[in-house]
């Protein structure tokens, strides 16, 4: 890819406009938007110069590399449909990059349907927030061919702190899984210590001091714990990624033939959240379930 | 507290033996030991040159500060007899200080009885390992009167590195039970995650390292982690231990009237590893709970 290739992305919630904003700064021309909510995506769009389109398939006529980020496996699929309006029409010598938390089996039907349509696809899973995408410092764990990955790297650097190639297409989303899994139970298990403490009378302040210095310690509690005590759940991470996100390990670990206790107990606390109305608070927002001051208020939501 | 106080310890396992040894390395006579099982204490004793004592009344006898580091509620309403053979027996004057992790509610009990006796009593819960009890770098946090605490402060000192007073009987065990249900929770977790991880043919050590930089970091995937995978679980917080403590919150949880379904998990594995015979592995050894390659072969034991 000699010259500065065109961006496409398609999916511009926090994510993706970010991604945007940040490649737009560092001299990539973001060209084309695609969203399924068209006001927000016209913001962005206006933002960054960018055409917004109406249609998948000007994406990808419009651009060189076309990123997505969207929600779920369910529309993944749509943007890669075989027929319809669909980002592999035109596809021939394009390549996507897909940065959403989707079900391992997902990354590798899209290198295949790409593949069929002359392009080439990575994954490139974000183990990271809203704040990185801005800055540029996203925890990027790619997977897919190798030539893929070399082909966009110079783009990739300019996404990340840190970059890593874990293997091929799938194998990104299975670490990303794990990952989250780990985080949610971590961050579920949190809010249950938290929330006793509380009930205990003891000083919440303290007890996060005392849980940094010991075996309790966790990246959570740096990230969410201090939200937690002050009810803060400004999103970064919503419950219902998190639900989604526990949900695509437990498949994988059904598939396994594992069973997980402590993951499937946490995710009924997500789920619990999404049934409260919930869904959309940050993670961190489980404490609204564990902490007996604020729980039957969360239930009445 | 003018001269140096004589020592004497009731529980000389693996905690009590390293405090013994660096409190007698760092200049204090520890003079008497007691524990139920005389062989293991009497080598222990042979080593600081202390007297091996068959009756409780004699550790206090002998001593100015009896430090206690027994097993659960029950050893501790045991060295503590209104009658019978007790470390109550000709208490005046002197002081307990209790570092064996127990609900908190027999911290407040030991206190008034130590009180009715003319003594005083302090808890002083550890929040580290074997490894720190031997170097005088325990995490301690204490509860009783400001005056105890005083009192024992320069003994304390060399115990720890990091000293520090939580409030009245029994606070300090709250503290102590949290901190271990976190932990715990986050040890169960981290064995799902690594265990999925196996199944899914990722490579460990690679899924460990991104564990490390992401949301799913812990201090357990520091301290235990790298011991999962590679199936070492040489004994240093044991299974039996770890639903012991978790089982301290849950009863708290239960008396506060709070549902915590991630550390009723996290007991459920704990205590599937006693029935299993697994209850002295190091908390580590939960992953051959999760582990498909181990897993039968644990629950064959």
């Amino acid at each position: 890819m000699a010259a500065t290739p065109r961006i496409g992305i398609v999916g511009v919630g926090r994510m993706g406009a970010n991604i945007g904003r940040r490649l737009h700064e560092t001299g990539y021309p973001v060209v084309a938007l695609y969203d399924a909510n068209q006001s927000v995506a016209d913001e962005v769009a206006r933002e960054l110069g960018a055409e917004l389109v109406r249609e998948l398939a000007r994406v990808t006529a419009a651009s060189d590399v076309i990123i997505t980020v969207v929600t779920d496996d369910a529309a993944m699929r749509k943007v890669f449909a075989p027929t319809g309006d669909s980002l592999l029409t035109g596809a021939a010598g394009k390549i996507f990059v897909n940065c959403a938390t989707v079900s391992p089996g997902i990354h590798v039907e899209v290198e295949r349907l790409a593949k069929a349509a002359g392009a080439q696809s990575l994954e490139a899973c974000m183990a990271s927030s809203i704040s990185q995408a801005r800055a540029g410092t996203l925890y990027l764990m790619c997977g897919g061919e190798r030539s893929a990955f070399e082909r966009v790297k110079p783009m990739l650097d300019k996404m990340s702190s840190s970059l890593r190639f874990v293997g091929k297409a799938g194998e990104a989303a299975k670490v990303k899984a794990l990952v989250n899994m780990v985080m949610n139970i971590n961050t579920a298990g949190l809010a249950e210590g938290l929330g006793l403490g509380e009930s205990l009378g003891l000083d919440l302040t303290m007890l996060r001091e005392i849980f940094a210095q010991t075996g309790a310690n966790s990246r959570v509690l740096e990230t969410d714990g201090e939200d937690m005590q002050n009810h803060d759940h400004a999103c970064f991470f919503s419950a219902a990624h998190a639900a989604k996100d526990s949900g695509i390990a437990l498949d994988l670990a059904h598939d396994a033939g594992l069973s997980l206790p402590l993951a499937e107990a946490t995710k009924r606390q997500f789920d619990a959240m999404r049934a409260a109305g919930l869904g959309e608070l940050d993670k961190s927002g489980i404490a609204e379930l564990t902490f007996a001051s604020r729980r039957s208020a969360a239930l009445r939501t």
